[in-house]
């Protein structure tokens, strides 16, 4: 199998097993670099400088934009918005699409897999106007049924907010059918792809989803750059959310008129050194290509998988099966706390996450309290996965049990 | 004179004269080093991880909290929100404070000198809250006398939207007078602190201010990162504005508690290496102290008033006096338009910003369309500042004037 952590800094300088990649990625020398070069050859502020520096940083900004169009397979690049991150994504349509559209006796549908980042706001927006807050719910492997989401969708389903790939559980969900669905009943769905769009192609147009929003840094760019993807017709009709400089045409004392898409939606400084690091982050994806990101995932999820299966007392949370975790292998040792298991593993040299993964409402539905996860990417080796399930296997010893 | 372009690597290889640093700053190899050096050692996401890396990652982003902390004079580094930018801070305020405080007969007052950042939140506050918006309007120097103040402040003021020092003009604000006159009549003031913090030392406590904000990027830092300091009584009270992960006690379906400052106003991953740098920028500055900024930054900009003074048709917005600028220039040449002259300049090598520098209120009470900026830092030096205004004094007859 090909190392690729030459590539990373971080992983090359280091001998950690880094499992907790559904975090936050390791960024490679590409993104670095590019990182820096912003800042050491196009640095001025994107979209106002009228001299060359200032044009630079304005094309990097924009070419970063529409290598974001692409990837995503967006019609047009005005229907990307930069933000800082997935979270920043979603709170943009829960106060300027939500707020406005939502009312008493509506409904909002929401994944009972969604990250808090993707619950919170829809909590916030049913308080606000009083629409009623439903739950799709999954079955104990994580997925969805065809009768769980034909009986929750309704012509009061106005808006849904669905997650592609739970940071959880780690399965790819039937979002094209329950966006199907929903238009069919008139409403408008958002999906959270801020797990996905690091392990598998998106394509907006195919799937006809209205908004959807990933974060860079779980991409290997930098923290700090985001991406809202949204239907021109509905980014147009929508208000702004942040205002201040640069989303404006003109403005006097009382009121303003706001710029044309994107920028109505980009407020104050944009993050243009962030936003082509991102681009550098995409064209070492595009050049590696999914289908082997994917090929290696695979292989080392069923690692994993395969392995923890072996021992006594572990159970892998979502469906047995490798092919429907995308790296994600969340797991609990009975009678092991999980900050337990990260404190052992972590003396053995492996990163992985222990907690509610910031999805306590799933883990809840699923009768667990808090997991341990291992996440995997395609820069991880088998030596990672060895050590990790090695380290696995004596926890409960260590822990004092007999077996 | 020393030369502190060694420093800046987009400096150091470039001929430019870099005049726009109101718009944003260059940055120092510190600082670019401080955000590699994050993702190479100590990348995780930081708050979250139990391993060593995740605390490395959240050691660091702690490490600059304090930082800020310190640079502030505040009293607690729980009183410091990492932001994206100063828009952000002020739209947090907006959102979070102002629309469930204010009501109708309350007055909003904003100084007339507000880049929009910090005129548009407060638009979209009044419409939401029925508040009634008021400007504190300047003299045709720039200046805000005691008489103004003084009838503009009533029982009604319930909240006060300060510059510190305005993009536009460069002067120095009287903030401590108008902040201590809206207390005595029971209401709150934020300062944009945005064109202050990079020129001049600030003190919270001893300026008694409820909210401040600034740009990480205006002051050397990377794009993408700023700050919100807010007294702890105030922030304490307000919900919190963007919600999702790590923001949190505990989530339910329903509902959730929110977390502790500061940590109830960060949701989503946290921009760990955009704080480290920040951290990298404010050391920078610290070990150059701001008295040396100041004294460098005065040379510079006496040099170009004096030059720009001697030019027929020049004319130099707001004082006359160079000690009331903080290194901001702007001006105008009779019957040429600022984007010719960005572009004249440009040809010259010389980068400075045309336009209406988002603050159009301001620009038309103070009687001009558009004008030209060149904002000196520190970095900048004697032969910058010469092949401006020697590129200045050539634009009248480059357009065909006889003179």
């Amino acid at each position: 199998m090909k190392s690729y952590k030459e590539d990373f800094p971080l992983l090359r300088n280091s001998s950690i097993a880094y499992l907790d990649n559904a975090a936050t990625a390791q960024r490679p020398e590409a993104v670095l670099k590019a990182e820096r070069e912003f800042y050491e050859k196009y640095n001025a502020n994107p979209l106002r400088g009228l001299y060359q520096l200032g044009m630079d940083a304005t094309d990097c900004y924009e070419k970063a934009r529409e290598t974001v169009r692409d990837f995503l397979h967006a019609k047009k690049s005005s229907e990307i918005i930069f933000t800082r991150n997935t979270t920043e994504s979603i709170n943009l349509v829960a106060y300027s699409y939500a707020l406005n559209n939502l009312k008493e006796g509506d409904e909002l549908l929401v994944g009972i897999d969604s990250h808090h980042s993707n619950l919170l706001p829809w909590q916030m927006a049913a308080r606000v106007t009083g629409a009623k807050l439903v739950f799709l719910d999954c079955e104990m492997d994580g997925s969805y049924t065809k009768e769980a989401i034909e009986k929750v969708i309704t012509g009061r389903t106005k808006f849904a907010a669905i997650t592609h790939v739970s940071n959880v559980i780690g399965r790819v969900n039937p979002v094209e059918d329950i966006i199907r669905l929903v238009h069919k009943n008139g409403g408008v769905v958002l999906v959270d792809a801020a797990q996905s769009a690091p392990h598998l192609p998106i394509d907006v147009c195919a799937m006809d989803v209205d908004f959807l929003a990933f974060s860079g840094h779980k991409l290997m760019a930098p923290m700090g750059i985001g991406v809202l993807y949204g239907k021109e017709k509905l980014l147009d009709e929508m208000p702004p959310f942040l205002t201040g400089g640069e989303m404006i045409e003109s403005v006097t004392r009382e009121s303003a008129v706001f710029a044309e898409l994107p920028h109505k939606f980009e407020a104050g400084t944009v993050n243009g050194a962030g936003a082509w690091a991102l681009k550098a982050a995409i064209e070492y994806i595009n050049s590696l290509g999914f289908a082997t990101l994917q090929e290696r995932e695979l292989a080392l999820t069923t690692q994993a998988m395969e392995e923890l299966k072996k021992i006594p007392y572990v159970n892998i949370i979502g469906s047995q099966d490798p092919k429907e975790h995308n790296g994600i292998v969340n797991f609990t040792v009975e009678g092991v706390h999980p900050h337990d298991i990260a404190s052992i593993l972590d003396g053995a040299g492996v990163d992985v996450r222990a907690g509610h993964h910031c999805a306590q409402p799933l883990l809840k539905h699923l009768g667990v309290f808090v997991t341990t996860r291992a996440s995997i990417a395609f820069y991880n080796d088998e030596e990672d996965i060895h050590r990790f399930t090695e380290a696995v296997k004596g926890i409960r010893r260590m822990m004092g049990y007999a077996e």
